[in-house]
């Protein structure tokens, strides 16, 4: 896309001032548009190094109101950052509704840079691509706009401004050796470059290369496809952009819940004790390996009202390093979460490399309780099937082990554990009046979590049910299940 | 209090092994009254390296219900982080109300190696030590039960401990070269340790020594401690902790409100333009010298409703690189930042250092409107204006430059223009009801906004009065202020 682009076109700046200004208050009116339509938008600025992204940035925003937008730059990622999944730093940062972020350079860059380096070999390569695509998908469909622009400079052109940069001594620390690497091996990076743009270049998502030889005519261009980008959106219904139908993937076969033989127990105290500290003390040492070969791990509960998710959790937490572990309880999203994607608040909890999340209830949610109580519209909890499935193997191309848990009862168990909860006095504060009424539900719930089941279980994510009429049994099936996985994938490493 | 304390007690294990269930339930049970009295708990656990920290902190939290706890480990601080204020890693993760964080090791230990790494001078130090008393006492007065424990072990053991944990291919990690240099030089760390505990072993968070020699007795013994000063703080009211008079901070005189004369003007648009344009210009090359020096500018905006503090800080944005500056609008709180000590929303806003923040509206929201509207109590907001203070000058401490800016016009000035906003289609999205309701409070507002300034412009953050009824005189006067104490502050440091 880059090599037959035109560069440095004669302008007449004249204009191009007046149009810009026209531009600026066209924006500063969409804003309020924005904020009305509750439509977030996304504006990644790319480029060459010196093509001036830091200082359009700065144009673009002049006149916005600094309460409905924000600037996200990454400079060279932490020690802590690199222990998170690649499209953790961008997907915590994407804006709340009726809001705009402008990334200062991003997931593209920080790719290329990695092809650059050799860190992405083929495979890892093809792979982020994918995971760049979905990822721009995934927020189209959940009703983001996604603006993309690559400012374009020739190699002439970067070597001038980097030494006009390195010549004033507070500006010469903007320039870095990466920068003059890029301008050595100018049509190689071209190259790489052009690559990531056509691998990209869907249309929910289009790249906009814009000439930034001139200033003014490259800060015109921004203006005219960053508003016109935004009329656009503001004018389509929601769902309405034609995506492509996303990769079904294989998925185990689960039985169905009302199948499930209920009635596994442990033989006795003293059997579950013993048991129960022997794998305790395995997951103890397997947290050790986890750490040292980096590995994260995250598990997933969810379960009927009163199955003993708690207590399985705590059997399970309690084994390991708590300076490694985070248990995550999910209840009903705070407005700051629910005003973006639904996705978002557990992205913003995943663990580092080496460590643990637990999630007390999880992103499934979306296809029980939003979907049964209207929260969210069958457009998306249908969707949320394969937004999930993308999710959790994203997790484990990342290098993360993905075990989800249904803690599983049946109604009558569960009435036992509601009565007795309600009688007594230092547990009723473990039954609301909402669990009587998921209750009323269950029928509607047991086909919801049986579609769940049948479409999530992936052979990289796979569900697995804990009959857990017994709790003693369920928490060592749920510790021996862990367990399990984690050696499968040092076995495996090793 | 190191030195004289016995270590390696003999004891009695089977006592100890039931005494410990006995607190294991206990504790489970204080939870749950923790959370009815929306009493938040922050536990520091420091110590020796190899003391057995980390798995104390498993045994403490094995019977805690996942939801209602969190554990805070900090390795090695990443760049991002020794961007920020020392306090801001702790102040950050201190805990939501009815719940518990534990931090293993933190501001004691990171001080402590800071001392030995003679990155803390002497005056650095003591207004460190100073800084944490400050930070302790805050979270003490504002409902926060601290309680800290220190994990004593000989230098025999630690070394016995330290060579088991390096047998094993999956602990040795664990063990570093800071550990052995604490074991080579263990009686100079120790005073070390002394020297800080003496420093900030105060009533209201006092320090516990735990003898660690013997895990299950080390066990006991914070069991002990950590349920005892639960029961105590439940059984507390608060504000019934007898606290010290804080230091009063010098003044400087501010003018009374009405006394401020609002005739400032601007000559005419084209001197209002020229003036805009070279003060944006300066302000930009000044962006870049705090970039190069690494000073954090904090600027705050308070101001009447329709002041024109947005165009004001429009202006002044505008200014600056939006890489390196971020305005922070503060609206009324959310339910997580509601249940946290009050500055926590603007702790986890503070700019890294060379950059800059700018809030529109403030922490000073707690003497104007929670006082006016009674969202806190009196003794809340009494307290504020030193906390405040304190606040800034820490921020000042760690190298910021804080600037503060009260937008003030008069009420005739305010009726015109809630008038126009009213009649302005595209207007009136800025006018509320809310907004008609607080102009009734006038006097009352006013009165709390002198008390505000008289007490809290302190040479180190001083207030600025700007006259605003002609917004473009308020404009210049504001991006002056700014441009002054930048130019004052290199100036300094040159």
């Amino acid at each position: 896309m880059l090599k037959e682009f035109p560069l440095g076109r004669e302008v007449d700046r004249p204009s191009a001032e007046s149009a810009v200004e026209a531009y600026r208050e066209k924006l500063s009116a969409q804003q309020l548009q924005l904020k009305e339509k509750k439509l977030p938008v996304i504006i990644l600025i790319e480029g060459w190094g010196a093509a001036g992204k830091g200082s359009l940035i700065g144009r673009l925003i002049r006149y916005l109101d600094p309460r409905f937008y924000n600037v996200c730059t990454r400079s060279v990622p932490s020690d802590e950052e690199l222990r998170k999944p690649f499209l953790w730093h961008y997907f915590t940062k994407i804006p709340q509704n009726g809001k705009i972020v402008i990334f200062d350079s991003g997931w593209m860059e920080e790719t290329v840079r990695s092809v650059e380096s050799k860190e992405l070999g083929k495979k890892k390569l093809t792979e982020r691509l994918e995971g760049i695509r979905i990822f721009e998908r995934q927020l189209v469909e959940n009703g983001y706009l996604v603006v993309k622009l690559f400012l374009h400079i020739s190699r002439d052109e970067q070597k001038k401004r980097l030494e006009e940069l390195e010549e004033d001594k507070n500006t010469d620390w903007r320039v870095s050796k990466a920068d003059w690497r890029q301008n050595d091996h100018y049509d190689k990076q071209l190259k790489r470059f052009d690559k990531y743009l056509e691998a990209t270049n869907e249309p929910w998502a289009p790249w906009n290369i814009v000439d930034a030889t001139n200033r003014k005519e490259a800060e015109l261009a921004a203006f005219r496809i960053v508003t016109e980008a935004i009329d656009a959106a503001l004018a389509q219904r929601p769902g309405s952009v034609p995506l492509p139908h996303p990769e079904r993937f294989p998925v185990l076969r689960m039985p169905q819940l009302a199948k499930v033989s209920l009635d596994k127990t442990v033989r006795s105290e003293e059997d579950y004790r013993a048991q129960l500290k022997s794998a305790q003390k395995r997951l103890r040492q397997l947290h050790n390996v986890l750490y040292r070969k980096k590995i994260p791990l995250v598990i997933v509960y969810e379960g009927w009202d009163a199955a003993g998710k708690g207590g399985n959790i705590k059997r399970l937490a309690a084994a390991l390093d708590p300076r490694g572990a985070e248990v995550h309880p999910i209840a009903a999203p705070e407005s700051f979460e629910l005003s973006r994607h639904y996705l978002w608040r557990f992205w913003t909890r995943l663990p580092k490399t080496g460590h643990v999340a637990i999630f007390d209830r999880s992103w499934y949610g979306r296809v029980m309780v939003e979907r049964l109580e209207g929260l969210c519209s069958e457009a998306d909890w249908k969707r949320a099937y394969y937004e999930m499935n993308e999710f959790e193997r994203e997790l484990v191309r990342w290098g993360a082990i993905v075990v989800k848990f249904w803690i599983h009862i049946d109604p009558n168990t569960q009435l036992e554990r509601f009565t007795e909860r309600q009688n007594t006095p230092e547990k009723q504060w473990k039954i609301t009046a909402e669990d009587w009424r998921n209750r009323e539900k269950w029928p509607e719930y047991e086909k919801a979590i049986n579609e769940m089941l049948r479409k999530t279980s992936t052979e990289f994510a796979p569900w697995y049910i804990v009959e857990s009429k017994d709790k003693r049994y369920a928490r060592l099936k749920a510790l021996n299940i862990v367990i399990r996985a984690i050696e499968d994938r040092i076995r495996e490493d090793d």
